[in-house]
């Protein structure tokens, strides 16, 4: 899968490049870039001479273009030198993309003896006296682990946990900028499931929550399972419920617009992996009454038996008429389709299969089941995974403000009520009026979003009694 | 031990009060407040009417004053009243003391896609191909984790690792402050030592160096010495390390002072705890010949036999001369006492025991092995933990400047020569002209400190051969 994320594909680079003025105007370069598939997004002048000017140009290196072809091109152009060329990705990692920092400044002894010894020694005391008080008194107030063992990351699948951390630092960066939680990146340096409870539970002290993330299937159900029954702050596994989350947000407002409802609506699920089982379950409980599994071993029903015990799981809680077959079989009049598989497994033919006015949500990465060009003349509405076609279900609308409301009412755990609540919350984003086919589902950049999910999570958490505060704005 | 943090002695409160301006001055409220034992630092208006104005005043409250003493003695001056009392030590710790924050902002879905999905995936690929890459790509280029079980907090005791939390904050916002390192604190549920070894194991991904804080002896010395062994990151136990470091470097300047050679010298140790091990260590280091350990059995010799292997270790590497007795009569002709022990062990009689200019080293805190003033006629130097006395050893000299160098070289550890030329970078901190009984050590606000320690500390990671890379200003 590797080959997605192709080094010479859709990045900026950062060229050096100087030239003699007298002899070569800056049209000429920019002439040779174009050429070779180059477009100039930035200039910035770093030195002259007399005669010599040094520039670094920010260049988007389109799908058609190479970044051998264009430094070679410019080689080739005489008064000019390529000094380097950077790799904007890669200078923005350099040294990691996150930092911690005091939230006082400590510029004396007085300044030095309350945030350390000897005056820091009362508030440990009173943290002793009623440990509720770390709530209040310490980071977990507001900190959230992001912690992986490197077993699934993006489409890379075990990459190991150096690799991934880029990822978590990223995510640490979403957390703190869409909803001001400070997250911090643990990769773990073991994939045995109980190793990871275990050390999990052991670091718990600092944090208000867990954020799991990119663990492999089955071992995530475990792990999320048993540290939700053992910790009392609330774990989620990100890739599982963010994707459940914002995937049912967009069918609540798919459904509105094809007037459907979803008790009555008839769903194929495509890929039961950890997304898979997350949407099938939070499809349960907003209420669709025909669910059907599909995995490479076709339609999953009960009277089959499966090695992974989540399928097993699926197949007894879904699939009431006991349907057989394969993908293009369980489609016949099915009002949705969702896939959480594999790229290029959904056919047109299927599609035209499916009752009037389908709903195919194909969120395979980076290639979607079917791209939405194949279907757009008969689908009623269709969503990815993707940024650079309408309608993105895209975990970041998630996990920032479920979070944010579950520090803010000091919840103890997230459950289903709470996930309910953040895709209603979601879907809620877009008015009545604003709703069509290219638009269920707000962009990430809405910042709309985060205070809506937040309030209506705690709402849930209060009512379902996990919430171990009132916010000031709810009393 | 608790009662050496009182909750009501030297500590800054905030007072708001509400007064009727046309009745009261404000001249008699800071009168009362005065008599009662307080002392206005600062004063700030935050309403007013036509009638009265209400303040918030900043009140040291002085070792002979009393909070309540002050609020009962302002409630009952007329057209005075007392709106709240809060602590600014306690309003400093509320959601913690330190954040987590992006180097870059998101602002849209250039950055988005740059810094998280799907152009991230490329920085985790040169990270999976050369997971030396993760020293460059991620935090693990300057961050430390700060691990604590909370077995042995300053001097509270066994407080747990919820309680622990404020100290191990306070320790990552001065890595941060004095030298730029990012740190994050890590309290571990768990005071087993091989669950603690293999907590850190797991977590040790995302970090370039381990700060130990405040386990308890004698677990230290396994979990460190095996968490060096099995890791290729620097491990430090401060409280072992860091107090044997900047007790070198007062060491050093004594011994100019009073013009006596390391290699002449007689110095009793008492307290062979952690702290007191690693004083030992670098003593014998540095070439002290004849070392004396003393603890609650009396002075440490050969011919005896100990529970805890570290003063086996010790009574087999000291005392040459086998020596035995009480710590009276070990100081018989010593020419440095080092107290890392317990308040008021030691005797103005002991003192006068010992060879002229005695250099006197007493570290028990919160309350010194002796009052510097009841010996500051006879002895040559006298130092202690605290600041309210001349010469305070205080680790924050070193560790700042010893994970700066480390990181900056990347070393893979830190070794002894690495402790002895952090020492001896404090040590030289303070010219010879400025030298004098009083002034021994560097102040923790000197500005000079860090990047000698840093330099130094580089230089012998390079000798040594544990740098893995070699700082620019190093080529």
């Amino acid at each position: 899968m590797n080959g997605s994320y192709d080094k010479f594909s859709g990045k900026n680079i950062i060229i050096r490049l100087e030239m003699n003025v007298a002899r070569r105007s800056f049209g000429e370069v920019a002439t040779v870039i174009s050429q070779a598939g180059g477009d100039i997004v930035a200039i910035d002048i770093i030195g002259t001479t007399s005669d010599t000017t040094t520039r670094d140009l920010t260049v988007n290196v389109t799908d058609g273009g190479d970044v051998r072809q264009i430094t070679d091109a410019l080689s080739n152009l005489s008064d000019v030198r390529v000094i380097h060329v950077s790799d904007r990705t890669f200078l923005l990692h350099l040294g990691g993309k996150i930092a911690m920092v005091p939230k006082t400044p400590i510029q004396n002894r007085d300044d030095l003896s309350r945030v350390y010894t000897p005056d820091v020694a009362r508030v440990c005391l009173a943290i002793q006296e009623d440990p509720g008080k770390a709530f209040t008194l310490t980071i977990k107030r507001n900190t959230v682990a992001v912690i992986s063992d490197g077993s699934a990351v993006l489409g890379l699948g075990n990459i190991g946990s150096r690799a991934a951390m880029p990822v978590m630092e990223g995510k640490a960066m979403l957390f703190k900028q869409f909803a001001d939680v400070d997250a911090f990146p643990i990769c773990l340096e073991t994939q045995d499931t109980e190793e990871i409870i275990r050390t999990v539970k052991q670091i718990a002290t600092a944090f208000g929550g867990i954020n799991l993330e990119d663990i492999s299937s089955p071992r995530c159900f475990e792990i999320e399972q048993r540290l939700r029954q053992e910790l009392d702050i609330p774990v989620f596994h990100d890739d599982q419920h963010g994707t459940a989350v914002v995937l049912y947000a967009a069918l609540i407002n798919a459904l509105k617009l094809t007037g459907k409802s979803i008790r009555d609506i008839k769903v194929v699920l495509c890929g039961i992996g950890a997304a898979g089982v997350a949407c099938g379950k939070i499809l349960l409980s907003g209420g669709v009454g025909e669910l059907i599994g599909v995995d490479k071993e076709g339609i999953l029903n009960a009277d089959e038996s499966y090695d992974n015990p989540m399928k097993t799981w699926f197949a007894e809680n879904t699939n009431p008429k006991r349907l057989k077959g394969n993908l293009s079989e369980s489609l016949v009049g099915a009002d949705v389709f969702i896939g959480v598989s594999a790229g290029g497994i959904l056919k047109r033919e299927d599609v035209m299969r499916m009752a009037p006015q389908p709903i195919v949500f194909a969120m395979a990465n980076p290639t979607p089941e079917i791209r939405p060009e194949e279907i757009e003349d008969i689908a009623g509405v269709v969503a990815t995974g993707r940024s650079d076609y309408p309608n993105q279900i895209n975990n970041v609308l998630c996990f920032p403000g479920m979070f944010r409301g579950a520090l803010d009412c000091r919840a103890s755990d997230i459950n289903e009520e709470m996930k309910l609540a953040a895709a209603e919350a979601i879907a809620s984003i877009i008015g009545e009026r604003e709703l069509n086919k290219q638009y269920i589902i707000p962009s990430v950049f809405n910042q709309n979003v985060v205070p809506a999910v937040r309030d209506r999570v705690i709402k849930a958490a209060i009512e379902t009694k996990v919430a171990r505060r009132i916010p000031r704005d709810f009393r």
